[in-house]
């Protein structure tokens, strides 16, 4: 790309190896940034690096966070032995949203694929186990996706956890709120069927 | 945002100013910026305040570059004579991609919009013209967007360089190539029409 300056033509590429930009995306955010003010360019950029530098793992939840343990680890306010497993903190994220939830959480970072060639080992579950053994559980409640990937790792976690005593259950899966059945698969709605309660 | 450590909604919130990216695309980023290798952080918060730094405008065509004149603006071989008004750097960039066009250009950085309370003073149509008084000039094409605000500071630019004797010349507008006329909205219609040619 010899129209461009080479710094300019190097942001570009730096930023199209972001995922979801493409390299038109890449351009127009890249004279963007070009045109912003220096002092928010540097802002922009250190918050990036900061990130990445300090960011560590809670070695309670393994969410992301800046110290040994998270915020809601250390909360006493929190009921530490109900425990809600996630993939990513993403979808811890969506459960804190709901201001509801007052347990903690295990983050997994991923789920079990054998498509992908992602084992049990390849996520934190063997962490999850550990906790289990070495604290007091009373729930184990399984938030994975409702994906193959994650009704698979649901199906394993269970297996792993059961046999310890510890209530296991897992998220429901019906129609969302708000949904037409008009346009829900067909998958979807058997789920909600099954998952009828009584009224 | 207390779920997250304050380095991440720090670095969410820095990327949600950018354009076309919201909270949740903000969101996906941050974490794949946590989990990039630290090199390819550094490499892309560099690109961003280097890019930003060094770049600054060609003295002659007001293009972004590294150095006082373009490569454009410096090479013997292209047409000196022939001046291509586009609005930003990135339509620049368009033409020269298809590698086609000899002349050089003049970038204006917008386009004249009573809208947006963007005169002819807000962009480098002065620049335009002292070049014009400068320099010799066969042709100026003017390369502006289709839009109203594209023909706005078409007509006003014509009218500016007429009087010099300087040939002024308008990018054609029509039916683009592989467009279907059935999806095609009138205004194309008739100006595709209206600048028929004879074969």
């Amino acid at each position: 790309m010899e129209y461009y300056s080479r710094h300019i033509s190097n942001l570009i590429e730096q930023l199209s190896r972001l995922p979801g930009i493409g390299a038109k995306s890449a351009q127009r955010l890249a004279f963007h940034i070009m045109n912003m003010p220096k002092e928010q360019v540097n802002l922009l950029a250190g918050a990036m690096t900061q990130a990445r530098q300090k960011v560590r793992y809670c070695k309670n939840c393994w969410t992301l966070t800046d110290e040994e343990l998270c915020p809601i680890c250390k909360n006493a306010r929190r009921n530490q032995n109900q425990i809600m497993v996630v993939e990513n903190t993403r979808d811890l994220a969506a459960y804190e949203k709901t201001g509801k939830y007052e347990g903690v959480y295990h983050v997994l970072h991923g789920a079990i694929s054998p498509m992908l060639g992602i084992g049990p080992d390849e996520i934190r579950l063997k962490e999850l186990m550990h906790r289990l053994s070495e604290q007091e559980a009373e729930e184990v409640i399984i938030a994975t996706n409702s994906s193959l990937e994650g009704e698979t790792t649901a199906m394993y976690i269970s297996k792993l956890v059961k046999p310890t005593g510890i209530k296991v259950t897992r998220i429901a899966s019906g129609v969302p709120v708000g949904g037409d059945l008009e346009y829900i698969d067909e998958v979807t709605l058997l789920r909600a069927l099954e998952g009828r309660v009584e009224l």
